[in-house]
């Protein structure tokens, strides 16, 4: 089967690129002694997540429980979870799997950390505890280095929780020294940090810039997307995931619709400012995806010398590729337009 | 099971809402003489397009084929799919849906009329087609009166299509003076035309206005969501669709993060300008979840009187409907908190 035979919209990954995309960041990685912890949570894909581990990955990054649990189901036995699980039926959740596998959450709160440590005790299990610091992006995280010591001292003191070190997301100029200050302060108090991990594909190769920085967490680079083109970071030839879709409508000679609007691309910004395009159109690079309806993607196909004819299937490269991934029940793996697999992305929509 | 036993994040449907807002909606057509055709792809449940019929719309409105198909698999047996379907592929599921249920499809080009026909007349099988028309929208759609004239003469001397109407999205204030004149211009040429039809929960309960118009297709009615608050169509007691939502971290005074993002809830903005909130949070009207990361909701809560805490779950009404059902396997259908049914959302995630 080509990738001419699949129906569309349909999203397609290209297992060539992804294995040059992860064997570089690898390199990257193991050029300054950096362990990398990729996020699955751009594939959702076990069989990525192979891939992954083995060009040389320490283990997965999950941003949520289920994704988690789906990973442990396949094999993968050690598991960074960078989201504060709250609530009984969490903690539960996280206490059994952290009897199965090597299991770690990152969390910014002693609420957190005490659910935890209660579903934990009684099940004699054991999970790590990464002290999550905001370090500027202003989302989760402890606010101050002395903030991370004082959690990281409580959450020594809790059964069945062992403080393995420090997070933050995205690397920001400054991350580490903040972190490794952090570490400081934790030390003075006795106290062992055995990582300090820091996330987010834009800055992942500026990395070993920042001091005293461990560990490397990144999903987007396997894919890249159309932010990653406007940042730099990628080039064409690294972008994975491609949508194809057709041209179903061409109402105007400036005007072309496709059949792939929010549904299949995200409404997802390429920068977080107005204007720019839903996605970059590989065959009309100079055409603009101007606005997405749930299932129609708007084109301004003005500035194209060439126009798009009703039929005629074109691929797009989201904005957001773990975005885009989200929205499909299955992808299609490929190597040169061959399909390899269609494969159901098994840890989609899992948000619990 | 109530609502509060379910963990987050959790769509939930209250279906005393979601019946008061249908038969509300057919009252204003039965008033108004007009034929009500329900967009499903609000719900995407054979449930609550059961509950509209009941009520007495005509007929379904499907955006894509596959959603057609699972409405037929249920028993729903007048469907009009408003989307161009174009392919091979797509043209013979249409031909083989059109032989067992009473099928329309809206579109704007020869190509797929052509297309269309080619797949039904060898199966013996009749469909309608209903002409597309732009009356200001600028997505699909004929551009001229005269346009769709011609389209319609075409498609009348197509075997296996019949000419059933018009149509328009979204009704904009003149369009059923569009319609109108293109009707005269069909009628002129000797061919019948029956249905104006046009669509948008906006301006729906405006309908009666647009002279001519004998159809409204609506979809996001059924539910209502932020903008439809902001919009004025709706109030809060109207909205039946929320997202269960967990405070997850409290990193400042001012900021709380919750368990649901753009993964739960979409990017999708609530009006088509920067700024604005991501979603209304009922318990917090104060609160603007002013930004999404995938899995986080980032809450502004500087103007809260009261502030929330870690644990705490709040309802968040979804910017749009039809994209926060899109992103969700399942939803919990409810009555004042009790639950009813755990719904698979069976047409969710149906891009073909």
């Amino acid at each position: 089967v080509r990738l001419d035979d699949l129906d569309t919209p349909f999203p397609t990954v290209d297992l060539d690129v992804v294995e040059r995309n992860v064997a570089s960041m690898q390199e990257y990685c193991d050029a300054h002694g950096l362990a990398l912890r990729p996020h699955v949570k751009t594939h959702k894909l076990p069989a990525i997540a192979a891939l992954q581990l083995r060009a040389g990955a320490v283990g997965l990054t999950c941003q949520k429980l289920g994704e988690a649990e789906v990973m442990a189901h396949h094999g993968f036995d050690d598991i960074l979870i960078s989201f504060p699980l709250v609530g009984e039926r969490k903690a539960e959740r996280f206490a059994e799997l952290a009897l199965a596998v090597r299991l770690a959450v990152g969390a910014d709160s002693a609420a957190v950390a005490r659910s935890l440590s209660a579903a934990l005790e009684p099940r004699g299990a054991l999970a790590g505890f990464i002290v999550d610091c905001d370090t500027g992006f202003r989302r989760t995280g402890v606010q101050t280095p002395n903030a991370a010591a004082e959690l990281a001292e409580l959450v020594d003191g809790l059964p069945g929780l062992e403080l393995r070190g420090l997070m933050t997301h995205p690397s920001r100029p400054g991350c580490g020294a903040w972190l490794s200050e952090a570490r400081r302060l934790i030390e003075e108090r006795g106290l062992r940090v055995d990582s300090l991990s820091v996330g987010g594909t834009p800055r992942a190769r500026d990395t070993h810039l920042e001091s005293g920085v461990t560990e490397l967490r990144v999903g987007t680079y396997a894919y890249n997307d159309a932010r990653c083109l406007a940042g730099g970071t990628a080039t064409l030839d690294d972008c994975a995931l491609r949508v194809r879709a057709t041209v179903v409508s061409t109402p105007t000679a400036e005007r072309a619709i496709l059949d792939a609007g929010s549904k299949a691309l995200t409404n997802d910004p390429l920068v977080q400012s107005p204007g720019g395009s839903f996605g970059l159109i590989a065959e009309y690079p100079e055409a603009t995806l101007y606005a997405l309806s749930e299932e129609h993607g708007h084109v301004d196909v003005a500035a194209c010398e060439r126009r798009p004819e009703i039929g005629e299937v074109v691929t797009v490269i989201p904005n957001h590729a773990c975005g885009a991934v989200n929205l499909h029940d299955e992808v299609a793996l490929h190597r040169s337009g061959d399909v390899v697999e269609i494969a159901a992305v098994e840890a989609r929509g899992l948000l619990r």
